[in-house]
């Protein structure tokens, strides 16, 4: 399709495709003229996952590259790529790792990954930015007269890995590792919202049927 | 105990703890001498709960103020003084009302609320602002072309519902209704990057079981 159907079929304006296609977001179509060009359905597709890092995620421009830089990455394996795209999403601030309420939550952490049985986790452990918000999540959660048990955690965690399974299973749709990495990073940002937002809902619901109006 | 305590305990500074009285976000202790007051058990937590979502939840204080009103509204039912506290909290924008693609989503979401037996979320509907942001959240997934289907929604759904059980069983153990919808505040601002990064965790760990390294 031309330039001018990509931007209906996308609803992006034609300037801020430019734009993509200047800043190397958005690879460039394939040459039909000398002052035309032909995309393809992986450029529409493409446009809607960095209008929704861009837009809904509010990722800036050069973390957007980065991110598809690797996601298009076909050196690397499935878990590496994926891995990387996410790794490289804005994550929020750690703890200072040589605080005592730091160490002590990360032995605990530990602790719970093993009882969980995701030893993978345990064993890529800080080098992953997730585990390390965990850590952090948690130190605020202690921090501020919040924090549960060692068994509320676990029943969330046990909840969030059916979640995560029905995310990979959405994955396994694809057979293209491009699309598959494509699709975790769009999910990132995308069903995060959607998750809250159905908690929030269920939270009314029940409340109302335990608390009455 | 004594300001300096209250400031210890909370590691909330003693200038803070002064401007959060000021602005009446925190009340005011005990009078015991011209220069003194007593701060209880109830002023630690508040406090706990304004930097949670100060802090954490980067809200602003004038919006803090509004919630902690709801949140101290004994004249309120208690799933009226959740929703009051929670509903004031910052919102994401809405999708316009008379755009034909929300209309479209409107109508599935109301089927949806429907099928999933959440009779009294779908009876509040828009009145709620989290009606109108899963609303949107799906308008936006459906326009980048990343929506799935009734049925994957409803799985997530399902899962999200055992989440809120958990939470509303978490409230369940504080009698004092205050108490419930403080924990109900400091758990939608602190136990969201919680559950998200609970869910990042599982993913990574069960993408190395699926796809190796």
């Amino acid at each position: 399709m031309r330039l001018a159907e990509l931007s209906e079929r996308s609803g992006v304006p034609v300037g801020t495709i430019k734009y993509y296609l200047r800043e190397g977001l958005l690879p460039q179509g394939e040459r039909i003229s000398a002052t035309q060009a032909a995309y393809s359905e992986a450029h529409l597709r493409r446009l809607g996952l960095i209008r929704a890092m861009i837009q809904i995620g509010r990722i800036p421009v050069a973390t957007v590259r980065e991110v598809l830089g690797h996601v298009d990455d076909e050196s690397l394996g499935t878990t590496f790529r994926l891995g990387a795209a996410l790794w490289a999403m804005p994550q929020p601030p750690e703890a200072p790792a040589d605080d005592p309420l730091t160490v002590q939550v990360t032995e605990a952490v530990d602790r719970f990954l093993g009882d969980m049985g995701w030893h993978n986790a345990r064993e890529i452990g800080a080098l992953s930015p997730t585990y390390r918000t965990l850590v952090t999540t948690i130190v605020t959660l202690t921090r501020l007269g919040f924090s549960r048990g060692a068994e509320t955690l676990a029943q969330y965690a046990h909840l969030m890995e059916e979640v995560a399974q029905l995310d990979l299973d959405q994955l396994d749709t694809y057979e293209d590792d491009s699309e598959k990495v494509e699709l975790a990073v769009a999910s990132a940002v995308l069903y995060e919202p959607l998750l809250l937002a159905l908690r929030r809902l269920a939270q009314e619901e029940h409340s109302t049927r335990r608390y009455g109006l």
